[in-house]
């Protein structure tokens, strides 16, 4: 448990007022985003790898256990101390020096502590943006430790696909700075160390830069709601789009009637588009965009989305029932307003989960059948990204609903759920979020022993010291 | 030294024939692409993942040093045997059995031994292809092993970013074998360890199968060939190209006026496109394509090249000098003769370098300026990736400058521009074909003393035995 020699010391490294003590000041970093409530020894606000290195090196040698915290707007418990009180927190927040912009390569070398928002706003401009599309607003360093992918992954990928440089600090008792900044595309000169520390929660080392892949600005978008004929169709009705837009598809996200229902309940303002209001079981989201400002002779997007769906139609594998060639703000309005509207909808339990494309529906129909044997009175209320096999399954109950104040209740419907997920279909536990304190029990059991073992060796030789919520 | 007890022993592993000894067999598998001349102490052609799990556990306990063998397309002395004739060369070209297709998810579960032409053939009904674009036709263990690149990296990206899961066989005395297979395209549920073999040259462990993402097929393309005004007006049309051609973008290749003749006498059946046959000093090569069949009310890509290469003109920067809308097989089958046609011009050095996207032509205007001044009597005939930074610089003597054939010229005049290309412009000495033997001595003398401990050190935790060229 560090004491007051320590934190005197610690104050000695970056200053007096970089080190937080009062509970106070130190409260939104013990909160999580959503879930979390931790109590930390104290909180330390380095403004220069330089900076992050001592506090580092001096935690490692003195046995001090350090959860590094970048924007704190995951959901894994990854970023906030645990309810010991003997965490330090290591706050990326000021560490927001470094900006480089290199149009003509299309890359930005920049701190960690910036926020996604604050980054896009200084790239408008240059007509370019870090093409992570997300409903929060982290910063970067923990994009990097979360490998967040987001809504348009399917055209942009994730984080690690967008991350061409990392800059490093290892707890080890150096607080050794491992420079993998690059701005290079194509470089194959040795192991690609950068890879260690994407998503690996910030377990292995502290980001304290990134060089970053940047994307040209979409500058026209036409956005469908699409209403499949049964859960069947909703993957083949994928690839036949993939198959007539081609490189124009930039989203597919699915949402279940009961995720809308709940954010109209909850975010009156928003517009329902549905035929006399009545929401569908089960809509997609399409969205198709180009980058270039139009051009003349080019036919407009909603042209293209309105061409195609005719050939839908007109195709003899009746995918859809309905469709509506929505307004773009409208639709990611309601889309981004699904998460909130599930949480406030009654008492949440939430999955992160990913399988093959072809499988997402057979999971969503599967849980539909079986879940009320199993757990009943509980809505499901899922949605998420199709298009790369995500899905943000959500189960909730009646706000005065006891079970789930139960964490065996809440355990045993966690462990059912997340094995059919992994024994049955092959899917993944954690697709975007990572592991933090939350899923380590996931890890620890789905896990093999070969991949275990490789992965503590690699801890073992990267950050030795106790760093991170992660335990590798 | 591997001696006959060794040999029957191998052969009892995995069956007479499939241990090669005699030189007439082995000859082949002794024999690079291009450069290498080595002696085999056997060849071992596995047939299944099993079988080299038996391998490398047999030469891990006895001490025997392999060589990882996938098509033998290398340029870096990566896949052949030193001549000592003390190493054992592993070919992957019996292991092809597996071959099971995802459509909905678009994604391919493949044995490591086939060749990326078999592969695509074999996906063509399907519409789908491994976008991975190359001159030579390697197997897959080994693009995975280089983690290439390739002529369409703009819009595709390396191997790396399309690989989805790997099954990797350790050497270590067990012949561990790694299965980190996968088709989830979202999975952050620790580290991803399959990004230690990508691009590793196959030191960390033999590559056996691969799961891939696949793409849909380009069906429409249209390509140009354009003259750019001056070397510094190069980057600025990519990026105003990127702008006004946004995603449909997908090749954007540079070609000097000396590899395009030394292609046009080496292969007198190319058409040359140029006005009055004249070959201007410098040609980039823009492709456009959609994966989409052409749709009613669609402008021709044709129209879009021409209207977007009009604006070019109406614009104050003047970029370009000329430019000349081509077919697409002529302009693709030009460019696909460069590297032959380079090698058949004199003796060649070549180089596979990477810069910032900004600084290709920085670089080969100041290697214009200084190699005559270094090096007088050497043609520059480059061409490469200017859309990701990537250049193949091959410096070309007369058939009977003598100088080449002198180690001491040789390894002058690679360490001269490398180090330029390193030190002075943060470039790669290995863009695209990885380490291997050829660039060991670059590896050791340019990277940094922590990252060569973390690599040594990861050698250790995965693959303790001698395994592959690259030494970490």
């Amino acid at each position: 448990m560090p004491d007051a020699n320590h934190i005197a010391a610690l104050r000695g490294l970056i200053g007096d007022s970089a080190i937080l003590t009062e509970p106070a000041d130190m409260s939104a970093y013990e909160t999580g985003a959503r879930y979390d409530m931790g109590r930390a020894a104290f909180v330390a606000r380095p403004a220069s790898t330089e900076q992050v290195s001592a506090i580092v090196s001096y935690c490692v040698s003195h046995g001090i256990y350090l959860i590094p915290q970048s924007g704190n707007t995951g959901l894994v418990s990854g970023s906030t101390p645990d309810p010991s009180g003997a965490q330090g927190v290591l706050s990326l927040d000021r560490l927001i020096g470094t900006f480089e912009l290199d149009t003509a390569n299309r890359s930005l070398r920049v701190s960690a502590g910036l926020r996604l928002s604050e980054l896009n706003a200084r790239l408008e401009d240059a007509g370019l943006c870090f093409p992570i599309d997300l409903g929060a607003d982290p910063r970067l360093g923990g994009m990097v430790a979360t490998n967040t992918g987001g809504s348009r992954f399917l055209r942009y990928g994730d984080v690690r696909r967008n991350t061409l440089g990392l800059k490093v600090v290892l707890a080890n008792a150096e607080g050794t700075v491992l420079d993998l900044t690059s701005e290079l595309r194509k470089n194959n000169t040795g192991v690609d160390l950068k890879q260690l520390f994407i998503g690996t929660s910030g377990s292995f080392g502290v980001i304290t830069e990134c060089v970053l892949n940047l994307e040209p600005v979409q500058r026209q978008t036409a956005t469908a709601l699409l209403v499949p004929t049964s859960p069947e169709s909703v993957s083949s009705l994928l690839v036949a789009m993939e198959a007539s837009l081609g490189n124009l598809l930039s989203a597919f996200e699915g949402m279940s009637g009961n995720a809308i229902r709940a954010a109209f309940d909850h975010v009156p303002s928003l517009r329902n588009p549905f035929q006399g209001g009545t929401v569908p079981d089960y809509v997609i989201l399409a969205e198709i965009s180009r980058s270039n400002a139009p051009r003349r002779g080019e036919q407009s997007l909603d042209e293209v989305m309105e061409t195609v769906l005719a050939e839908s139609w007109e195709g003899e594998d009746q995918l859809l029932r309905d469709a509506f060639v929505g307004r773009p703000h409208e639709v990611w309005a309601l889309r981004h307003a699904l998460s909130e509207g599930v949480r406030h909808k009654g008492r949440l339990i939430a999955f992160d989960l990913s399988f093959r494309r072809g499988d997402v529906m057979r999971f969503v129909e599967r849980m539909k059948r079986e879940l009320p044997l199993n757990f009943p009175g509980m809505d499901i209320c899922h949605f998420g990204h199709i298009g790369d096999g995500g899905i943000h399954f959500n189960l909730v109950a009646g706000k005065d609903d006891a079970r789930i104040s139960q964490r065996a209740f809440e355990c045993g419907l966690r462990a059912w759920v997340v094995d059919i997920a992994v024994r049955e279909f092959g899917g993944s536990f954690s697709a975007e979020h990572a592991i933090g304190r939350k899923n380590q029990a996931f890890y620890d059991q789905y896990t093999s022993t070969e991949i275990r073992k490789l992965a503590a060796g690699l801890k073992a030789i990267t950050s030795p010291g106790a760093l991170g919520s992660a335990i590798f």
